[in-house]
């Protein structure tokens, strides 16, 4: 194995070090990664467009010029419902095949401010919702890499971007990262801007991240926000402070599999073990409601907010989402406004809920990802903590039947990302241990 | 007079009832707000593109087809951050200067399916932020109408349109419709899908509705959110019932001129005569931070959404904005999460502030509509309250010493909107009464 073929194996955190002293070049780096997506697109099919040319342009004037940020010489896959100037941006959809925005996404913009490199835009599900566009899980190909920021999961696993970009709305960050054994993170809601980012149901609506691990998406969060803090500190006391993390089932535990409810007792052996302060948290009776209040909100925004595709291409829209998007028309504003009360009064009591709690750990999907490139996987672990707007970040909590991942996911109150990022990362690398010891 | 210049001036709800049984054509409507767009467009300046031939042809297809929907044959301005596929939007900045989105905004395709009929696009201030861009009020000329919605307020209050959207971040909706002497209305947050609407501070961006008066704006609304129970009710006892109002004077009335506080103080007897029931609300100490937290959201939020544009654009902004744009990235994300975290705190309290009241009665504006053309008015009477994500609704509270409306909002509850109209509409009755027998 030569070096160039190892770099993009490595975290970014360590290529953007050797990014940082010269001792490894931006076209050597970015030429790396375009040599794993020639060996591994064809299988895995994560990019809807690859800026090859433009990468490789980008990386030599970043290697004859000064060091320009932080993310210097760092690849990324942009999911293609973040407006692009210098590619294509479709959505997944045939409504928009072919079109070219004007302008960058605002968190594009700021990400090639400090110096990174675009390989391509990432596949989406159709419009960033259910209907899936061949994207396979990297880990096995015959299961899904879940949506709907499928390329994105897909491609950061496969190891052809250093990160990438996603969305959640209902479940579209964390389930497919968890699905595929990489880190995502949904931030708090308002956090990123959205501007350029397509919009699916407003008052959900969050950019979200993808990276190898939690250190690598927290780096990334605190140059795509420009928030310092959510970097982890270097300090190795401070990283291996152990938090008090609530275990919650959740109200929707009876979805879970056998596998990862298995899984979800492990971690919490194993963070107890290693130190943490674990605490069973129940949640209160409103949030039984809150899964249904995620859906009614969804579906009456989202609805509403296709309003022009359906009156000019309904045709174009695949039959299954054409469908769901006219039955969500038939949810009624009182509905809605009910769903966002109900909204309103668990986000008002988590704080009480979580009392003493750092972060809550829960699983992210009701098990491994499903086989099949049809189904991008139940969202049912998701909506309710999307929902509630506060950071969630999936790591790995063990391996089901077919040895993929059982993705769990460390939830936070909502503007409390950097301790959340913090408390992930303690997870994560305690999970990963635990995970090496047993074979994997 | 003749009959054709008569139906632009009245209320689009006596317009929207001829329509409907076609004792109006949708050709003769169309066409008296054309000729009075003609008649004053070259004082007020309302327009940044209009579509004449495009409108006509509709209205003759409207007029050789069966009823569409509610809003069959009215006019509607739209502002010119919402994309339209058919007109040029240029969110009034030189970087988007001839840009031709390849769709409608979301509320825009739901407006044309109720068979509304688009006349143009209304002039906004720079990205809808505060340098302006010549719109004139049509009341003075020599004064400002506001903005950033100014061609939007403008156009209703010069006859030349049914409606018009606006949106609102800081006051740009409630604020140019108080100016003009027309009913703005900005919904709770998220109600009306922000699907094409350019953005500017996430969590504060919010689609506003321009029209004559509140049974106009509850109709508009109730067609653009697919909501029927936002239109006012038919039963003259439920419309007669009077509300209980909280005056609020703000921890922004010393803000406020002398004129504005003696009409404050006048809507308060005339609504106790009316048969109110009238309190006084003091705002709980918390809320004193809300200005500066609101402007900390809007400044963190914008400059961060604006990315794009200074990267590869920042000559063609003017002066002022890039200045504040960059002034904005100063704004830390620990800053912005405190700002975030009040708002909560204050939006949690409001139920039990409000108390009885239904609604509560604050200035909507400083004063009168400044003089000048440069300066779109102080916002600081409209922060609090979009921050508060609650329904405003502005209504004239009395006259300055120039002849111009010194504006009042009646404001409600988040997602209590359909409430906040009735009581909007009850105030705007009584108060309109009363000016009228002082000769107004």
């Amino acid at each position: 194995m030569n070096r160039k073929a190892r770099w993009h194996e490595k975290t970014a955190f360590e290529a953007a070090q050797a990014l940082q002293d010269r001792s490894l070049s931006a076209q050597a780096y970015v030429g790396a990664c375009l040599d794993q997506i020639d060996a591994r697109e064809t299988d895995v099919h994560a990019f809807a467009y690859i800026h090859r040319e433009g990468a490789l342009s980008r990386a030599k004037a970043l290697d004859s010029g000064a060091i320009q940020g932080a993310m210097h010489g760092l690849t990324i896959g942009i999911k293609d419902v973040f407006d692009t100037y210098d590619m294509p941006t479709e959505g997944g959809s045939r409504v928009f095949a072919g079109h070219r925005p004007i302008q960058d996404a605002a968190v594009v913009a700021t990400l090639r401010r400090a110096g990174a490199v675009m390989l391509g835009k990432t596949i989406t599900t159709e419009l960033a919702t259910f209907p899936t566009n061949g994207t396979r899980n990297p880990l096995h190909l015959e299961h899904t890499p879940g949506g709907s920021s499928s390329g994105s999961a897909a491609a950061v696993a496969a190891h052809m971007v250093s990160f990438a970009t996603g969305t959640q709305t209902m479940g579209s960050t964390v389930r497919p990262c968890g699905y595929c054994g990489v880190t995502g993170y949904k931030p708090s809601y308002n956090l990123m801007p959205r501007r350029g980012v397509w919009p699916n149901a407003d008052s959900c609506d969050t950019v979200g991240l993808v990276a190898r691990d939690v250190r690598d998406v927290a780096f990334f969060a605190a140059e795509m926000a420009r928030y310092p803090a959510l970097r982890l500190p270097d300090d190795p006391v401070a990283l291996q402070q152990a938090p008090t993390v609530g275990l919650c089932r959740t109200h929707e535990w009876e979805r879970t599999d056998p596998a990862m409810r298995s899984a979800f007792e492990d971690c919490a052996r194993v963070l107890r073990e290693a130190g943490a302060r674990v605490q069973e948290i129940v949640l209160p009776e409103p949030y039984k409601g809150m899964l249904q209040a995620h859906t009614t909100v969804v579906h009456f925004e989202m609805s509403r907010g296709f309003a022009d595709i359906i009156e000019r291409h309904a045709d174009l829209m695949r039959p299954a989402l054409l469908e769901r998007t006219l039955k969500g028309l038939q949810v009624s504003a009182e509905q809605y406004q009910q769903a966002q009360t109900l909204a309103r009064q668990c986000r008002q009591m988590f704080g009480d809920v979580l009392g003493e709690c750092d972060v809550l750990l829960a699983p992210a999907a009701t098990g491994e990802a499903p086989r099949g490139q049809d189904y991008s996987g139940d969202t049912s672990m998701n909506q309710v903590w999307t929902l509630m707007h506060g950071p969630a970040i999936s790591v790995t909590g063990g391996y089901g039947p077919h040895g993929l991942p059982l993705a769990m996911q460390v939830v936070g109150r909502i503007d409390d990302d950097a301790r959340t990022l913090l408390a992930a990362h303690w997870v994560h690398t305690h999970l990963q241990a635990h995970h090496a010891r047993a074979g994997h």
